[in-house]
């Protein structure tokens, strides 16, 4: 029963096969082998255009790099006040951007609001140096929350950043959950909505260590491989990060994988629901925010699961929890099996 | 007969073995699972000592980030003028040192010398603030010439970086291989001789992506932690980065890896002796610089021969290429074959 | 009527007479004349101990470098919401740190408070990678709302800041006001409360551009210089910055200077208050942010008079704007005139 | 006799008297002043064209920040090898540029030579991200050498900056004497030989610190506000930066100081070679690098001249140091009398 993050998991098993079918020979080094062409141009596939994509192996690069890619001197990045950018990259993207702050703007459900976005924007407004000024917009896709922007919601969202004529960047560590959930096309959650630059991860859904940049604004792609590489980024032997890509399209892994995960997660919720239980936020993906008991807490604990506690913030009365009550984390992925979904709703 | 870089091999078996077997089931992320404690006690029984060991997963990262763990405000940091930290790093050691200098010394065989060290660094005297002030020394073993220091040359420029009370850092990308042609022990080469922090580099010898800064010195790795994760470089599944090393060291794999790119170079460097050639440095290791008729190299190229030109810098008259020569790189790994190495000989 | 800034002010005339006064002749550069080290043997005496301190010319620089000494990878530092170096630096702070964050914690009065300081940093747990490390604690005295901790509230900020070994930096853009207030000793309000490096501030109070990074610790000044030139912030001709703060001192020009600045200011408090006016927050020193109707605001400016309208920030429903009120900042200078003072109360 | 350096002067006469001049009265702060418009309005009229410039008091900060409006991931910035921004700013240019390298360009008379700077470049070929991308040429006038670049030499050097579509930038920190020199106008030896932008040096001739940075490439100058805050050098109360260029403006104050300094330096070098000496360099500006014999060095320090020794680098063998000999360097200046000429060439 473990439910610590999807990071916990290991490699698909496409994936790792994937990862030893192109093992052998040899191949040029630092990206400029075929199989990093082959998958690039899958993303144009993918993404149903021409797009300019750059292979990475951690989200926090990605993420740090991308937003380097608009870095402004003085340059205030707007995200959620609780976005992994903002809290858990031990300043990557602050270091990476030359000393940008990331500005936190609060919301429910972990989402970004256009209103709130405006009103954080308006405390820089252009021409003032002091403030420094405002250089673009991240929202994660999905959620800290566990929660997924419509595409209306990230339409409403690059229209505040197009107000201020900032690009909008996508955190897509849990892409693929988003998109099943959705039931759209990435060309639909992605460009048409609006987003300029997507760190695109496939790390959490069953690659090892597999995450991409990929622009849909060539014109801001120009010298990323030169931050990539100044950042220590590109790989001598890169083949491995295409060969992982390779196996997880293969025959829909990728997308097969993140339903899998965000069906776990829905049958949890459900589960969780039904024993008169309630989550601090939609699931909407692979992540269960459940309020326990904390007697349950224990009991579950005791059991052998594995999940964490979460602080609640910013709940409303009704949800958040009560004294003898506990916040937890629980995310699913890949691995996770039916069983240990049956077996914690038993224990509960 | 491909002689381009050995980054340009797949993984060794046993560090593709490893990373299959480490994949089942679930591990703590972020470095704090069982096996990466594992792999690095093992750094302790390498090193016959306590040392603080932090995974990465390339050179650039290994290279600068140690650097930047002894990094001044101001700081210059001497190295070899040909090092790959100074000329192919795309600034990235002076990026994750908040700016530093990276002087060139300049001395034979891809050396740097105890007499041009103190010369480069008389020029940044102590409190003279405009020239900022001596940082570090970085040596390379093996050097961009594919030569070794022996254990008193390492112990002399320690000699003179102690002069000036700064450390001394080894590039160990080739660290096997000079290793086996040392016949020493890893400590013999590192912390004996003066070492303080080490760039030990598996990838070029058959791993895929796994390198680690190790150091000798507990109190420069305070805080390294952080800036690993502050540049984007701490791996959330990192068991996989353990898991190459542990398939590396089992068995003696790295070693024998070593050893066999090693063979494979003398080979070469013999068989093109006999036949009249010579080459541009001492073939230490496992890289081999022919300085052929250019008519020789296109033959060897157009029998499918993978082989660099290469600026032959710093030869002595009687060495550097004639008119009608040319200098070339070859490079051999674990997956060189003998018979690629008669063929190649064969053709020339 | 000006009270639109005390940097709109030029320089006193004590300052202006000294820089005449040691305009003539040759003086060494770069901060080795006899004057620099004259003026800076003065900050030992003023300072009641030895110290290191090193003069710059804007406050901006003071406490970027000054919170640079101490920068760590992945740092927070920590402030009052509302504070300058996190709100009108254009992220020097973060810029000179190498991407540290500047962590807002709320408190009334524009001070930081020793509990929401602990559950500020409680977000950064030791050993946590990903929240990144604290790294140092600063205050402004006076504060962004012209308030002044008084020495207790100094001592019990430093007691959190002690309780996580993070040192305690004090932005004295208004060192001067502050310390008339208090009528202590300048010993008093900083090192013997526990500060550990201060930004002297004396360009508002009547420079031209003189400010001073004061350690009160030795060890964290070493290569202090190197931070300044660094950042560009070595003046050649360095004697002139030593010169303002000759005239700066003598005959105590400093204190009466802030003396008259915080008397204008209190008068200004007194006649706003006599009319039924009330202010946003305490009138400790120079600044003072009345509440007033729109309408009045209008009479003011239509009068001549200099004011600027402030975000009323955080204040209890009792005191905040109405409807029709709107909240100003007023700033008192030497230049500050009793006429100005009248004249302004008289348009009331 | 000081002969130290032209910064070891104080302010010219008409520059303290413009800073006592504006001193009275209020001024918006932060650059927002008219004076601050008005000189800025000056520069239109000496450059012959619409330039965007901005004020800052170091040359350290003119250099760093002109640089950092160009800076590139990866970017190497070519400049002469004894040039001040690659020696003597402490890696200021490097830090402000996020890491960029300063590659030496050698050439005699301390100036870049096109085959030189197009050789250099070629070392960084585009798009080989290891060896980052060339981001910038600049040159300084007059050189380290106390020589200068003649309007052809200009031009040639931007020929060959062009080639890399890189732009160039000229450090003029001793702009007026090289302007002297010439006779030519600011534009000819600026934006109509082909320079991007400049570093306008008042300082050394005269000023107390006063700088500018002059865009002649609006495009490049957008967001530099944000620059030059971000690096802590907008001054609050900058009309004092003004003040001193509307004293150095007025009357022509800043040719006739420029034009006495050279007159100095001409004397000397005239009657050093009248006694049979030799200089290093060509004179053309306001320094004088004399070869003398070491006895007639103890001579003049004895007699109470100020003047350094110098590296004598490059040198023909004709021309350099004998064993017996040293070669110094001697910098003039408004400052410097007749007198103190006639006394050091009679102590000769």
């Amino acid at each position: 029963m473990n439910f610590a993050s999807d990071n916990w998991a290991g490699a698909a098993p496409a994936v790792m096969s994937a990862l030893t079918r192109h093992n052998s020979g040899f191949a040029p080094a630092y990206g400029t082998d075929p199989l990093t062409d082959r998958i690039s141009e899958k993303f144009n596939e993918i993404f149903e255009r021409e797009v300019a994509v750059f292979f990475v192996a951690t989200g926090s690069a990605a993420n740090s790099l991308a937003l380097a890619a608009y870095a402004r001197p003085g340059g205030v990045i707007f995200c959620h006040s609780d976005a992994h950018i903002r809290v858990d990259e031990c300043n990557c993207p602050e270091f990476m951007t030359g000393g940008s702050k990331l500005a936190g703007v609060p919301g429910p459900q972990g989402k970004v609001t256009p209103q709130g976005l405006r009103e954080a924007m308006a405390a820089h407004p252009d021409g003032v140096v002091h403030h420094g000024q405002v250089a673009a917009v991240s929202i994660s896709q999905a959620t800290e929350c566990g929660t997924i922007y419509t595409l209306d919601e990230i339409a409403a969202v690059k229209e505040a950043a197009r107000s201020r004529a900032v690009p909008l960047h996508m955190d897509g560590a849990r892409f693929a959950n988003a998109l099943v959930t959705l039931g759209c096309t990435p060309a639909d959650m992605t460009w048409k909505a609006g987003v300029d630059v997507l760190s695109f991860g496939a790390t959490k859904n069953g690659c090892w260590c597999a995450e991409a940049v990929v622009f849909f604004d060539a014109e801001a792609a120009r010298g990323f491989e030169y931050l990539r590489k100044r950042g220590g980024h590109l790989f001598s032997k890169s083949r491995f990060v295409a060969a992982q890509l390779d196996g997880y399209f293969e025959d829909g892994t990728w997308l097969a994988a993140a339903g899998h995960a965000n069906e776990m997660a829905a049958r949890l919720a459900q589960g969780i629901r039904d024993q008169g239980g309630r989550t601090a936020w939609a699931v909407d993906a692979n992540e269960v925010f459940p309020i326990l008991k904390r007697s349950q807490f224990e009991a579950l604990e005791a059991a052998g699961a594995r999940l964490y506690e979460w602080p609640a913030k910013d709940l409303s009365s009704n949800i958040a929890p009560a004294e003898d009550e506990v916040c937890l984390r629980m995310v699913t992925s890949f691995a996770t099996t039916d069983e240990d979904v049956k077996t914690f709703l038993k224990v509960l």
